[in-house]
């Protein structure tokens, strides 16, 4: 396999185990190496009580984004720090679009950003995450 | 109503309103003016393809404490800004307390802290949030 | 002048206004609209009690960058959050060059991520910040 | 020595060693193991390109007193990451207090929170820090 193709093959191994990932039906849409674009439709039972989608759940796709990138080469990671900037209300039934990439590693620490956009539109919010190295693969080679 | 009981109805209002407090089952524990302790339990669907309990759901419930303590003052706020630190793990089935406060406020401008234990154990994460008001009240008076 | 051309002229401004850029010595190596890409030299004057660069002098050469890309549209603009990950230490004399750029931008709010290199190596730090517009221009039309 | 004795002699220690504490004029208040509140007036020379005090200054004297608490207990650390929430324009000649206090610390890791005043009135600016411990104390005892 590639470096792409195991980045994607990690990404659906995580899909496939993390109990949010059927949860909140997060339907992976490109992954390779270092980067991660993954959807989310945004439930009823995502809204806050504002009736807006809670800034919770754009976190987690985010976040899930931010996982599947820092864990794309196969040196299991976890988040040490995360934040988010919200730019624009979320309605239900808008579908939401995280993208991540890495920006710079150094060591066992790397540094990711990502967005959120509605579909192809403007950006809902900025992301940002500092990931750890915690030892061992996420997949056999 | 006291400013605290008025604090109190303002958070389960929106506990009754929101699909989240329903779908992640989050009890209020106490709240009163410019502050909230709730509680979460880290159930199967809640987990990261690591196993343990997925950064997005700490950082709702922690979220969740937040809004509850900046809409407390019954002006309708949204987060602008978030950021978390995550310093353990948590596993399956762990109770956790999010417990939030107010640190300042500006004009519209809110800044607001929040840790997540296990029990009244160790802190698993720090969290803060910016908070600005967006017109009109939460609870008519 | 060109949008561009209007973004140098606002961060030539700003930089010969500024008590930190002659304190600095701030170099502005190349700013466009919502671009900004400026330099500083380590001084001994800028180390921490562990003997290398202070954060705070990392974080402020991020921040002036950050600063001549929000304001390059000619609406006045401030940082209302900015957040730092300090990847590498930076030693005496290092040339530091922080790269500056948009993200999104929302309203009166917008989105910007910077990274800090020594020279063209690699990132020892990335930040975010976000800006608001306080109202009026920078430089006369 | 006390902790908290302990901990003073560190950051005074800090203090003498570090090119920025002399730069900058900051004054130690109080230094207790965990905690630390320092001072520095806004000066001419610290003024952004909008004639009040740049960001990057309130930064670095929250991140100075976060430096002086995250040491105190003679592990040698440096910040990690480092966020700041900007409440209030500061004018010149502003004496600002920065108060920095411990949150949680696990492991290798520290999370800290700092505010920073005008005097003793209201809070300017909030402020997050994450520690590491880098190996070796800062002073022998």
């Amino acid at each position: 396999m590639s470096p792409d193709e195991k980045a994607a093959a990690i990404a659906h191994h995580l899909r496939a185990k993390e109990g949010t990932g059927a949860a909140f039906d997060i339907d992976i849409l490109e992954v390779r190496a270092g980067y991660a674009k993954i959807a989310m439709t945004a439930r009823a039972d995502m809204l806050n009580g504002h009736g807006i989608c809670h800034g919770g759940l754009i976190f987690t796709l985010a976040d899930t984004a931010f996982a599947y990138a820092c864990n794309s080469h196969n040196r299991s990671s976890v988040a040490q720090h995360a934040a988010i900037t919200f730019l624009a209300p979320v309605p239900e039934g808008a579908r939401l679009v995280a993208e991540a990439k890495e920006d710079a590693v150094a060591g066992r620490t790397g540094a990711y950003s990502a967005t959120v956009r509605i579909d192809d539109d403007a950006v809902v919010a900025v992301f940002n995450g500092v990931s750890r190295t915690i030892g061992g693969a996420v997949l056999d080679d």
